[in-house]
Order: structure tokens, then C-alpha cells, then sequence
């Protein structure tokens, strides 16, 4: 039953976003150097998908056959896991692809509504962010439904089997996320620090300036990076917060004392985020504004919508819940640990905006330091986001401990665990739209590229500015569910990884005999990771290293593939002296090229970085490291890419707080100071933050996916030294 | 005897430091302009400490009054406690107080020494420094060994009573240290900043110009942060590491199989500490070299004292533990662990080298991203720190396994648990030398500002460089000692507090009766620290979030007083056009009042930071949220701290690298570049960094001496809920 409203919910989703698209697709791209801009975006952003998603297909294959080997050669995973893993990677995919497609067409046609109204602007943009929203939380209900639908109805698996096939479903989307995320974070980081240093600091022009050789570069990589790049990573939450939830349902199923069973359990995340997916539906009803409306009653619309979604979900799923069959008075727990979720991921989101908004104080302050220079900037933003972290810590901290205690883990701690996993699932249940109002910024930012480059009027730049600034403060609150959620879903993936190892050691190692089944007798109860196990606190201190190495490798990937683009374009400026005179034409698709290539090739590392450390420490220290270095890289993690995410975010609103006049102006020393603050923020917000978020989720579901596999060569090893 | 022994030993080390501080004193200042200048630094720093000592009385009395409480009107801790914790204070004070008097009387008498040679001006350098890390080590050996002879011999307390007195007396040279190091290094680095900012970038005058109204405030802060700041801190290093495992040794005594007795396990620190002593002392005298000896021969015999002290200490260590009385085939086991931690001490050290060093591959290419302008350079340097994180922290997870097993934790977790603690003496026994090799690099600086100030021959301040750039290749070896001995020591720290809980929960409380019985009962044996307990989980975050402020509030704490003296220097400059034509005298005293009020205003707030947080936890929470705290604090604060010392560390090497000529050299553009990256790394190696290893150990200690008050009230907080 619960399965047909899931689907329904998920179809009305992509209907949704159907007619939708459908409506800007019919709008007008204005003039034909607006079409002509918007064209080449196109291309280039379709020519880098096409890059990347060969370079994944290639990596995907050879999971593809390592997973096949293990499924059908040992038999020690599920045989439908490979193909799990490949439709997750598929459509995690599909729904950037989907996404960024409509973006790249709507840009030039917000610029063009743009000039009729704020609010005509606002809309198109803000129903190509819709679109994305919904073909995400879509298309991750109906896959999910299809996968469940599949294994129950047609292979007739039982319940506890069918989890651990969706959690290699969400491994695959995590999979393909972080290559987004990281590929298309180093694209588009390198094209907007290639084209800001040689265009704006050596040259003198402004930017978005057709000059500028690195401009389609860097129109393309908000595209491929800020639109599809976070359509693959939130889909990736939000399967994944699902998945992890459910498989935790099955372990709550097993030791409920109430009698509750494997179905009710996994139905129940599916249920919330079904309810989700209809009320953000109906939220968006809710952004409407009259035709002449200022920014901030347009703000107040989007905020309405988000708030008529949060309010509709909380009161819809008590009552689902509490007439869902089979719950009993469990409903109650279950209810309140979804709510610790949803108004923890509210409170994160406002302290978000707090800290990175120009109306607050912090941003304010740093703003003020400009005055004295780079350096101060740089630690004025670095101390900013540190001390962001304390409120979103503290939130998560306290949302873990009540979800956890509301859901009855004081009698049953695995339901206590299954709460926490609710309470990423009711974080979440609101993506619909937040991811919708989170989207449509990188469409105005790039609608605004477009009206400077085909030279609409100053008007119109002033609109899309507008919306832009409005886009930074959605985005911030995104942001900020993003992060709650990945904390919640991590923590619930630990768990599940811990009854995995138990599971691992009863009931396959046993069966292969001799030091197997010697080895599983360790972990064929509760095994001990107490914080005075010396494997816990060696491999603690790994996993929390772990965040700054994997960010240390996309920085520098950045770096250097922002160093080519800077080499390519003073290079077409000397060259071509006609550039700068605007006589002829820079070589756009060379900037283009050099970013994919850039992107291509130093996404590798840091990708393999995730997904290969759990299994080493698996085989060569054992399951408790591997737990610990998964709590270690989560709470390290955790804490900074919040930093990263606030203090990127500071920066770039303190350089426009600037921009609009205050201390002096744009090119005034204090801006010069501001943009280098920028410059340090965007790899920070945009590349290394936010990739931090799946790195945490998919070294645990590789750990869980494979726990069978390392645990029989940690056997192995040990063995070694007998 | 052992006692005996190390009483010979500090003596020894106090007697060396005196002769040689004789030597050193009965140099020449030189002209009488040096001698003015120098007084006017020794006036200022003396000015500094005793404001920081009056306002650290004041918080040290109110401690002694709540462990007072505790002790005499309560009954919770032993009455020897109050005055452990403020005699600890006293010596750690007093330990950088001694190393700074020298250091700013010794300053002059190096600028002239290096008129003759380098060789010579080395000598009296590094004298000066020996003096330093032997008033440490002697002052630290002298006053464990009295305080263990006062409560053994004269109180005759039992020896597992020691230890937890022992602890409090750590826990006050912790505060003091946390004190020294957060106070002087806002004091130096605001100084710094505020001397560079106005006069160097905005006034283009050299740095160490006389006609800077900053730089006698610069010079003094090298000396209070430098050098005073360092020696509290390393004195605070290396009591605690021997307290820790002091304290640990009960434990695994009493947990002994093969009748291992508390007096051994106690003596052993002790004993190795001891010979440490011995051979740092023998060690200098390697450190000769010819007159006209060139920097790499000085670099060569500098090395060679500090190997000789390790081999020595290694086998002579081996020796004695050998025929340790009552150790039995345990001796090999506890040697072995301590190798663990001598060996990664240097491995550290050379890696932190490897990073910080402009003659390996990381900062050259630092220095190549000055071409492009400060946001790579920061971005860079970032990464660089970062990336530098991974070589430590694998190798302290490889010396917590190693010595852990190898002292025999596999049959006897506690004993493992002590060899972790036995690893970190080991890794701090030779700090009589390597504390001399670092802390003689202040001196040579301050002797280059002074030969600048006093207009001294070019060659002179050539001279007074290199030897500063040497300093600056030690210091870095001797941080990475700082930072692995802190992780093993809060790690021994956090196997303490466990047991404290387990002993509060058995021996104290029960006899409280009622609700506390009640409570203890859960405490009493072996509970749940486990990684899927929530409150675990939650804390684990808390504490991860906690290094980040704590550096969030240190670094913005720079940046006030920062502001505070770039505004002062500003107003001079104004008020009197004569300071730049260099007619009149700047207001020197102004600069130093106003870095000493920042200083004292803004130390408070991170230091109460870290004793408060483990009680409120304590408190709210319990003990196991304290241990996970702890525990996620010391895991993010450990990786925190090596990141930032070292892209510290690679941003000032990189900058003088391109100031000897390097790309452009001195005011070219990448030199500016990297000013700004040099700029941000001073708060980062100098202020927020080192005083995270306090922090870490302090917080551990904190929870230590509170345990069972902490315990008490969170008993009285949970039956609110009752």
C-alpha cells in the first residue's frame, strides 16, 4: 500500500516537473547573442557531461565487475548488488543531467523575463530550480519504489533482505555524486579563478565580460557544477538518508521486543518522504508575488513555500504515522525523532544564513576587516567559520540524542538508532523545495553573465543581481540541510555498518570454516569500540585526518587546473591583441577544453581516496578500525565542511556587501582585499565543502557493502602473523 | 633510588643552565645604542609578564578556592590537591620566566658575537637556548621528584595516592601554560601584525626600522610568546606526559598478573625522564663547530648533539630498565614502547621539516604560487598544511598500536594503555636538547632586529639571518615533537579519566548513599564507550567542534589587537611627521601597553573555554559524554594543530625564500603575495596552533580532578527528571 502511494507521489513529482519545464522551455531566449551565449553554455556544459560521464562509466565498470565477482564467484554479497550499484550511479546521473539540461536552456530566457519584471525573472528561474527539485526527489522515490517493488512483488525476497541491495543502490549514487561534485566543483573553480585573476585583477575588465576567453568557461561550470554537480550530490542525501534508515528497520524489526516488523519499518522512511515530495509539491503554490514586488517580499514568498511545506509535512505525517498499520503505540517515537530532524535542519539553515548573510553581524565584520588588507580578511573568514560550527554541532549533537532517546533507544538502542536515521529522512522530507529555491540561484547568476555579455540594459544586470543575492541566501539555507542531513545519515550508516560486522560474523563466516569461523567468534556478539581500545583511537585520529587530506587534494586539484586556465588565457590576450580591443573573438572552447581535462583528470584521486582507505584499513586493521575511522572522518569531517561552506559563504557576501558602495566600492583596496577572500572561499563552498558531505556517506556504504569481503581477508592477514 | 637519581639529574640540568647563563651574561652588548635597545625590550617584556602573572593569580586563586572546597569542606579530593595544582602554576611561570629573562638580555650580546663570526654568534645563541630547555626538563624533573618524595617520604601516602596529586600539579603548569602561550602569542603576533601592516606595506619601511612605533613591541612580543610562551608550554608538555603515565602505572599495577608493583610502574617515567636529562646534557657539547663554519656545517652539529642524545637515551634507557628492580621479563615491553614514541618523535620531526623547508618540493611550490597573487597563495598554503597532517597522524595511530601491544596490552589493557603513555616520555626525553635547538631561533630573530635597529654592519644582520633561518628549520623539528607527544599524553589522559570514573563510581559515591549509590552502580565496571552509543556519538561531535572555536576566538582575538595597534601606529605616525623623517622618537611604550591590554583581555575567554567545557559536559551529560568529548576534541584538535603550525611553517619559509631573490625577490609582487600568506600563518604557528596541545591536555587533566564532583552533579541533574 505504502509502496502505490510512494509511486504516485513520485510520478505527481516528475508530472510536476514535467509541465513545468515544459512552461520555460516555451519562454523567450531574447536576441540571438542571447541565443548564441546560451548555445555555447549549452555545448560546453553538454560536452564536459559527456567527458565526465566516460571517465565514471570506466570506474563504474570496474566496481561493476569487483562487485560481480564477489556476488557471483564467493557468493558473499546479494547477486542483484551489481546491478543495484549501477542504477543508482545511473540515476543519481540522470537527475543532474536533467537539471543542468533546463538550466543551461533558461538561463537566457530569465535575463530576457528579467526585463519585464523582477518577479517575471524570479519566476522562470525559480521554475527551473522547481524542475530540479522535483525531478530529484522524484526520481529517488520512484527508483527506490521500483527496487523495493522488484525485489518484493517479483523476486519475492523477504524483507531483511532487501535493504542491503538499496544500500549499494545509494553506494552507486554516492559513487557518481562525489565524481560530480568533485569534477564539476574543479571546473567550475578553476574557469571563475582562471577568468577573476587575469580578466578582472590583470586586466581591468569587469566580469561576465565577453573578452574574457575564460567567460563560456566559467558560465559553463556554474552549470555543471553548481546545478549538476549538487542535483547528483542531493540526490545522493536524500537516497541515501532513506536507504540507511531502512536498513536500519530491518536490525530495529529484529530486536523489537513490541513485535514490530521488517516491513513496517522500511515503509516508513519511503512514507515520510512520499508525504514530503506531495506537500513541496504544494509549497511552491505559495511563491507567488505581485508583478512590480520588491526583493524582500519575493524573499518572504520563497520563504512562505518552504514554511507552508515544513508545517504541512509535520502535521500530514503525525497522522500517517500514527494510523500506519503495525506501529502501535510506537507511532508516537517514531513521529517525534522525524520532527528532532526537520526542525534541526531549520535551525541549522537559519544560523547558515546568520553567518553568511551581509544583514548579520559576522559578515558585517568581515567586511570591516578589508580595511586592513588581504591578510586580515583571510583570518577574519577563516575565524567566521569556525565559530559557525558550534550552533549546526551543538543542533546535530542534541538532535541525535533526542531522536535517538524519542524512538525508544533507552529499551531498544537499534530503534534508537533507526530514530536518528528518521530524523535525516524528516530532515530531508523538505528537499522538494529547498533544493528548488537552493537551484535557482546558479540560474539568475548565470542569466545575469548572459545579460552582461549580449549588453542588455544596466536594469536588467540590477535585476539579476537581485536574484542572485536572493539565490546566496537560499542556497545558504540548502546548504544547511545538506550538511544536517549528511551528519544524520553517516551516524545511521555507522550503525548499520556495526550490525553488519555482527551479521558478517554470524552467519557468513562461520560457514567458510577453519580461521574464519575462528575469527568471527570476536564480532559474533558486541564487540568492544570503546574510546580506550587503542585500534579505535589509532584509527580515530586516521579518519579524522582523512577531511583535510581529501580537502587538501581538491584545493589543489583547483589550483592547478585553475593555473592552466590563467596560462590559456594570457595567452589568447597576447597572442590576439584584438581581443582586448574587442575586434575579434577569444577562443572560447579552448577554456572550455582545458577545464574538462583539468577537472578529468584530478577528480581521480580524490574519489579513489573514498572509496579505497575503508577497505585498506578493513583488510589490514579490521572492522572496529574501519568503525572508528568512519566516526573519526565524521566528526573531523563534519565539523569542517561546515567550516568550509560558512566561511566561503562569508567572504562572497562580504565582497558584494562591498560591491553595493560600502567601504569604498568595487575597485577600491578594501573590494581588491574582499575578492581575494572570495577567491580562498570559492574552492572552500563550492569544491572541497560540499564534496566532504559524500565522502562521509559513501566510505561508510562502501564499508557495508563490503564488509564480508574485508572481514575475510582481515582474517587472512591476521592469519599471517599466527 | 630512583628518586634519588632523578633529584641527581635535575641538579645536574640546573647547575649546567646556571654556568651557562653565566657565560652568556658575561658577553658583550655591545654599542650603547644596542644596550638601550635591548633594555627597552627587557623593560617591555618584564612589563608584559608580570600584568599576565597578576591577572592569572587572580584565576589561579579562584581555582584554589573551588579545589579547596572540594578538598576540605567536601571530601571529594585529597587536600594535597589545592596545592599541587597552584605549586604547578608557579614552576611553569617561573620555567618561562628564567628562559625569557636570558633571552632578552642575550639578544644584544648575539648581535655583537655574530660581528665576529657565525660560529661565534651561534655559541651565545644557542646557550641561551640551552639554558632554556635545561631549566625545563630540571626545573620539571626537580619538582615531580620533591612533590613524590614530600607525599612518599614525609606524608608517607600509599604510592597509588601519588599519582592523582601528581595530576593536579600537571593540570596547573597546564593552566599557566594554556595562559602563556594564548596571552603571548595575541601579544606577539598582534604586535607583528600591527608592526608589518602600517609599516612595512602601508609606509614601506624595512622591518625592524627603528622609526616603527611597533618594533620594539614586535621584538618584545618574540620574547613573551616565543620564548616564554614556549617554555611554559614544553614545561607543561613534558610534566604531563610524566604525570600521565605516573598515573596510569597504578592501574596497570593494580590489574597485574605478574605482580608488577605501583612503586615500579611510577618510577619508570621518572627514571627515563631522568636519563633523558643526562644525555641532552651530554649531547650539547657535540654542538661545536670551527670559526669560519658555514650554515649547513652549523646545521650538521646541531643535528649531531640532538642524535647523540637519542642513541644514548636509547640505550642507556635500555640498560637501566634492564635491571629495573621488580620489573622482571616485563622490562623489554616497556622499553620497546617507549622506543615507539623516540622513534616517531623524530619521524615527525623530519616530515615536518620535509613540509616546512624551502629546500623540499612542498613550500618551493608554495613559493610558485605567489605568481598568481595571495588567494593561491592561502589556497595553497592550506593544502600544504593539510596535506602535511598525513605522515604524523599515521604515525602516532602506528606508535598507539605499537606501544600498546608491545608493553603488553593484549593480555593487560591497562599495562597497554601505559605504554602509550611510557611512548609519549620516550618522545619527550630528549627535550633538554631539542627544546635548546628551538628555542635559540627567538634569539638569533631578536639579535637580527636589534643589528638592524643599532645600525650594525650588513654583514652582521647576513650573519643574524642565516642563524634565524636555521632556528626556523629546528623550531619546526621541535613542534613536531610538541604536537605527537600531546596526542600520546591526552591519550594516556583519557585512559585515565576512565579509570578515575570507574574508581569515583566504586569508591566514592557509594558511600554517598541514595541517588548517588544508585548512579555509580552504572559506572562501576566496564561501561559503554562504544561508537553506537549516542551520547558517545553526540559528544564525539561537541568535542571536534571544539579546537575549531577555540581557534575561531584565539584568531580573532589577533585580529582585535591587531586592529587596536595598526590604529596606534597609524595615529603616530600622523601626529608627528618627525617619526618618519626620523628627526623624532616614536612612543614605543604606547605600542607595548597596547599589545599587553589586548593580550590580557583577550586570553580569558579561550582559556575558560577549555576548563569549562569538560564540567558542563560533565555535568549535563556525564562522564562518558566527557570521554567522548575529549576524545572527538583530541581527534580534530590534534589534525587542527599540526595543519596549522605547518602551513604556518611553509608560509613564512616561502616568503623567505622569494626574499632571497627568488621570484623578484623583496617588494615585488609575489612578495607581497606571500607577506599576506606569512601574515596569516603568524596567528596560525604561533598563537592558535601550539595552543591546541595545551588545550587537548588541559581539558583531560580538568576532567580528571573533577570527576567526582562532576559525577556527583550530574547524578543531582538526572534525578530532576525523575
Amino acid at each position: 500500500m505504502t509502496i502505490l502511494y510512494t509511486l504516485v507521489g513520485s510520478v505527481c513529482a516528475l508530472v510536476f516537473a514535467f509541465l513545468l519545464a515544459r512552461y520555460v522551455l516555451a519562454q523567450d531566449s531574447g536576441t540571438d547573442t542571447m541565443r548564441e551565449i546560451s548555445l555555447a553554455v549549452q555545448k560546453g556544459a553538454r560536452a564536459y557531461l559527456s567527458q565526465q560521464y566516460r571517465v565514471v562509466a570506466m570506474i563504474f565498470a570496474a566496481l561493476f565487475l569487483l562487485l560481480a565477482l564477489l556476488a557471483y564467484a564467493f557468493r558473499l554479497i546479494s547477486p542483484f548488488v551489481p546491478f543495484a550499484f549501477v542504477t543508482g550511479g545511473f540515476f543519481s546521473g540522470l537527475a543532474g543531467y536533467i537539471g543542468m539540461t533546463l538550466a543551461t536552456k533558461a538561463n537566457a530566457k530569465t535575463a530576457w523575463a528579467a526585463r519585464k519584471s523582477l518577479n517575471s525573472g524570479l519566476r522562470v528561474a525559480f521554475f527551473t530550480g522547481t524542475v530540479m527539485g522535483m525531478t530529484v526527489v522524484g526520481l529517488g522515490l520512484l527508483d527506490l519504489s521500483l527496487w523495493y517493488a522488484l525485489l518484493k512483488l517479483a523476486f519475492q525476497l523477504p524483507d531483511d533482505q532487501i535493504p542491503p541491495i538499496m544500500i549499494t543502490f545509494g553506494m552507486g549514487a554516492s559513487t557518481m555524486a562525489l565524481f560530480a561534485r568533485v569534477g564539476g566543483g574543479i571546473f567550475t573553480k578553476a574557469a571563475d579563478v582562471g577568468a577573476d585573476l587575469v580578466g578582472k585583477v590583470e586586466a581591468g575588465i569587469p566580469e561576465d565580460d565577453p573578452r574574457n576567453p575564460a567567460v563560456i568557461a566559467d558560465n559553463v561550470g556554474d552549470n555543471v557544477g553548481d546545478v549538476a554537480g549538487m542535483g547528483a550530490d542531493l540526490y545522493e542525501s536524500y537516497v541515501g538518508s532513506i536507504v540507511a534508515t531502512m536498513a536500519l528497520g530491518v536490525a530495529a524489526a529484529h530486536s523489537s521486543t513490541r513485535g514490530l516488523q521488517a516491513i513496517t519499518m522500511i515503509q516508513i522512511p519511503l512514507a515520510v518522504a512520499a508525504i514530503g515530495v506531495v506537500l513541496s509539491i504544494l509549497g511552491t503554490f505559495f511563491v507567488q508575488a505581485k508583478e512590480d514586488a520588491s526583493q524582500s517580499v519575493l524573499l518572504a514568498a520563497l520563504r512562505k513555500g518552504v514554511w507552508f511545506s515544513t508545517v504541512g509535512i509535520a502535521v500530514a505525517s503525525f497522522l500517517y504515522i500514527m494510523f500506519f498499520p503495525g506501529l502501535g503505540r510506537a507511532y508516537l517515537g517514531i513521529w517525534t525523532a522525524m520532527m528532532c530532524g526537520l526542525v534541526a535542519g531549520n535551525v541549522i539553515a537559519y544560523f547558515t544564513e546568520y553567518y553568511t548573510s551581509d544583514t548579520y553581524k559576522p559578515t558585517r565584520q568581515l567586511a570591516d576587516t578589508t580595511l586592513t588588507g588581504p591578510a586580515t580578511v583571510i583570518i577574519g573568514g577563516l575565524a567566521v567559520g569556525m565559530k559557525s560550527t558550534v550552533i549546526p554541532v551543538v543542533t546535530v549533537a542534541a538532535s541525535i540524542l533526542g531522536s535517538y532517546f524519542l524512538a525508544g533507544g533507552a529499551y531498544n538502542p537499534v530503534r534508537g538508532l533507526y530514530g536518528i536515521g528518521i530524523a535525516a529522512v524528516g530532515m530531508l522530507s523538505t528537499l522538494g523545495i529547498t533544493l528548488a529555491t537552493d537551484a535557482y540561484g546558479p540560474v539568475a547568476d548565470n542569466a545575469g553573465g548572459i545579460a552582461e555579455m549580449a549588453g542588455l540594459e544596466a536594469e536588467v544586470r540590477t535585476r539579476t543581481d537581485a536574484l542572485d543575492s536572493l539565490g546566496n541566501t537560499t542556497a545558504a539555507t540548502g546548504k544547511g540541510f545538506a550538511i544536517g542531513s549528511a551528519a544524520l545519515t553517516a551516524l545511521a550508516l555507522i550503525a548499520e555498518y556495526d550490525q553488519k560486522i555482527i551479521e558478517a560474523a554470524r552467519e557468513v563466516l562461520p560457514k567458510m570454516g577453519g580461521i574464519y569461523a575462528e575469527y568471527a567468534r570476536g564480532f559474533s556478539g558486541a564487540f568492544d569500540s570503546g574510546l580506550t581500545n587503542p585500534y579505535v583511537v589509532a584509527c580515530l585520529f586516521v579518519g579524522a585526518m582523512l577531511p583535510f587530506l581529501f580537502s587538501a587534494l581538491t584545493m589543489q586539484a583547483v589550483g592547478r587546473a585553475a593555473g592552466a586556465m590563467v596560462q590559456e588565457v594570457r595567452r589568447q590576450f597576447k597572442a590576439d591583441p584584438g581581443i582586448m580591443a574587442g575586434t575579434s573573438k577569444p577562443d572560447y572552447a579552448a577554456c572550455v577544453g582545458i577545464s574538462t581535462k583539468g577537472a578529468q583528470r584530478e577528480m581521480i584521486a580524490p574519489a579513489l581516496l573514498a572509496i579505497f582507505t575503508p577497505l585498506v584499513i578493513g583488510i589490514f586493521v579490521g572492522p572496529v578500525g574501519v568503525m572508528a575511522s568512519l566516526a573519526g572522518a565524521l566528526a573531523s569531517g563534519f565539523v569542517l565542511a561546515i567550516m568550509m561552506a560558512n566561511a566561503g559563504g562569508a567572504w562572497d557576501n562580504a565582497k558584494k556587501y562591498i560591491e553595493r558602495g560600502n567601504h569604498g566600492g568595487k575597485k577600491s583596496e578594501p573590494h581588491k582585499a574582499a575578492v581575494v577572500g572570495d577567491t580562498v572561499g570559492d574552492p572552500f563552498k563550492d569544491t572541497s565543502g560540499p564534496a566532504l558531505n559524500i565522502l562521509l556517506k559513501l566510505m561508510s556504504m562502501v564499508s557495508i557493502v563490503f564488509v564480508s569481503a574485508t572481514m575475510v581477508l582481515n582474517a587472512l592477514f591476521i592469519n599471517l602473523f599466527r
